[in-house]
């Protein structure tokens, strides 16, 4: 079994950025690349998926709510036809982009209260599961939950992601933050170690939760993300 | 010689439209659709593109200034690498709706005061261009003027665009106004007999402008915008 | 008892308007003007407001959620502090209309799926009770739900409203459309007769809800809004 | 005669930041607070004001293109009503955080390339300088501009600023960078010196522009900014 390490990229917006990008790119396998809603614009997909490029990390589309102010981490009531539509327009977006290199869109994978709201709304699950096997992608989410039952359903590729920098719920879902709070490599590190060998993560309550895993996902909006990234490399290959 | 007819489409904004969409859908040749950047939304691109389907409408992608307060009618001081980028971000996001049904992109169109930049700045429409030679579709501009210059310049194909309801200027460019003025129809389908003729429009300044055209452009956003489509039908065909 | 009829206004976004603007300046007694955020613009919001002077109409702010796409009709999970801070900016916006024409701001009515977290979410009520109490203005809301609750808790006036073209549940909540529908000018006056002289609406479910009202509502979207706010008139005056 | 150091701040959006706010209050005399259309959002204008006022800093509004992509860095060709209109809403929207603390409004300072289209379009500048009148605040500009004339001319208070991170041409205006460009403090240190000396700086081309200024500017985007401020203050205190 092959783990591999992904992170959410180019999620800055003109000026902005979170300024880990070109290092991260040296370092992961897998590219989650923003599509301008909730992070973003034409310059910055271009760039990043130029890096990518260069760097031989395969990419992937990672649309979000129409929502620069919160980050796409705040839900907005959508029907599962908007949600198809705005994943749709998101990852056309994008592939103009890869089309440019001749790159082919590895996944897709919700960002924030997408791949919330996701997890527990199967018709919402299921309207970017639509869009991924249009495309004949898979779609990256959180085994176990609907991210993974709907895909299924729908014929739809699935890889199950653990998370480093975010804190489970007894249920096994994640809790996902409004601001990025920077974590210790080691502590990163441990905790993957631990997945990788008994296949489970402890939640904030205290109880274990199994967790089921291909990717390792590591967010780009911590200063340290780099680091985290490099501690995990020592301990999956 | 055919010359088709095109009309700009899919130009609301959630609840607002201009009303004429599926009334125009089942008269013209060729849809220039809006990308929702000076107008338009994931859910009128889909609205739109399924229409364009039934009714067998080519259909061309419209991308604009990302200004929806100004309808894309407000030129923006852009790099050519922006300009290059976010023409090939909103082909991309249409090409996704295109996919799904199957249909191929026909061609690229600027909107608004992106088509009158183009015009004028030879970087910009090469910008354009570039987008439109990678996805192996000619552009629909003004003949004689930059479009076509710099569209031949990088072999991309060229279509030119005859409008019945803007004024020429002396030196065959267009006057576009902010606000749509409805037309009367007689005068419309005149004007297209008498360029169809001797190859000719009067310019504002009362001079005689020569036009060179394969299809004639009306605008979906005055209310009888259909009215003119069918009296210029009765011209052409 | 003096019941007014307000009106959701200034709700196009540049070139697009719902059309029925000037027509009911002329009839009702207060208008709720769009703050840009769910829908108008600079150009729009001055144009209400000069329009709403001329015609002495009394003005509030309409403030809504970030989602011209949705017409904030869709709610989107904010923290109380974000919707204080989203509410005031939009009020100020609006203020600096009302100041040029010496105009006071006459209360505040959150817009849509605003207005109708506000019934449900006791903290995000406070948070637009709070905006409202440092501009000493009322509020409009629904008699009888966390709307009238919250804000004579926080000391904040209270105008309840009656609803003739949204459907009420049993529990005396709007059930709020995405999409408007006309709606028989009749029908709405017989609802207006009954609820003045019963002090009942029907409920979809068919119970009937006591409603307590000093202002009833004509949305501005459908067609025939200023039929609907004539035949009104008839029966309040 | 007293110089004072003003920053642009509040120029974030969402999680993003350039980090230099906080600091930079603690050291600056005036902040021209950016209202949401090149950057920022509601909860960094409540976080900016409500710093300043603890600092107390005096806090005018930094109202700019509608542009987060292009940081209000990129013209767009708007009437002057809308000019008027558009400035108005920002300066309003910031009124209202500036009146929850009872500051009042210092100034007003256009951004970016707002500013350039002021200096060298007098119905722009008027436009402004309208809004800055109805609310009897001076402008900050530059001297020997449309900026300064335009002002005097509408009975409107004007402000001269002096610029230590931008070059200027030989005609004394300002060539505004799409991206800050990090400046050595000693450098801006040395110009501070010598314009406050001789009333003269160095163009671009090399010739001797003469400046008359009340106000030194620093941005906020470079990563320095600080220690900027803090060598022009050595200067000038």
């Amino acid at each position: 079994m092959t783990v591999t390490i992904n992170s959410d990229l180019g999620e800055g917006i003109g000026l902005h950025s979170f300024g880990n990008d070109e290092e991260l790119l040296n370092l992961i396998d897998v590219a989650n690349v923003a599509c301008g809603f909730h992070a973003s614009d034409p310059q910055i997909m271009e760039h990043t998926v130029a890096i990518a490029f260069r760097q031989r990390v395969a990419v992937g589309a990672h649309p979000g709510f129409p929502d620069l102010v919160g980050f796409g981490r705040r839900a907005i009531s959508m029907t599962p036809d908007e949600v198809e539509n705005m994943v749709r327009y998101q990852v056309g977006a994008l592939s103009a982009f890869l089309d440019k290199y001749d790159l082919p869109l590895n996944h897709i994978k919700p960002h924030g209260a997408l791949y919330g709201v996701a997890s527990q709304q199967p018709e919402v699950m299921a309207a970017i599961a639509r869009v991924a096997r249009d495309y004949s992608v898979p779609v990256f989410g959180l085994a176990g939950t609907l991210h993974q039952e709907v895909a299924e359903e729908l014929g739809v590729g699935f890889v199950g992601e653990l998370y480093v920098d975010l804190d489970y719920s007894a249920a096994g879902e994640l809790l996902i933050k409004r601001k990025p709070q920077p974590i210790d490599p080691a502590a990163a590190a441990e905790r993957v170690a631990r997945a990788l060998e008994t296949g489970k993560v402890t939640s904030v309550e205290g109880t274990e939760v199994e967790i089921s895993f291909n990717s390792i996902c590591v967010h780009s909006d911590p200063y340290n993300a780099a680091d985290v990234v490099r501690a995990l490399k020592n301990i999956i290959h």
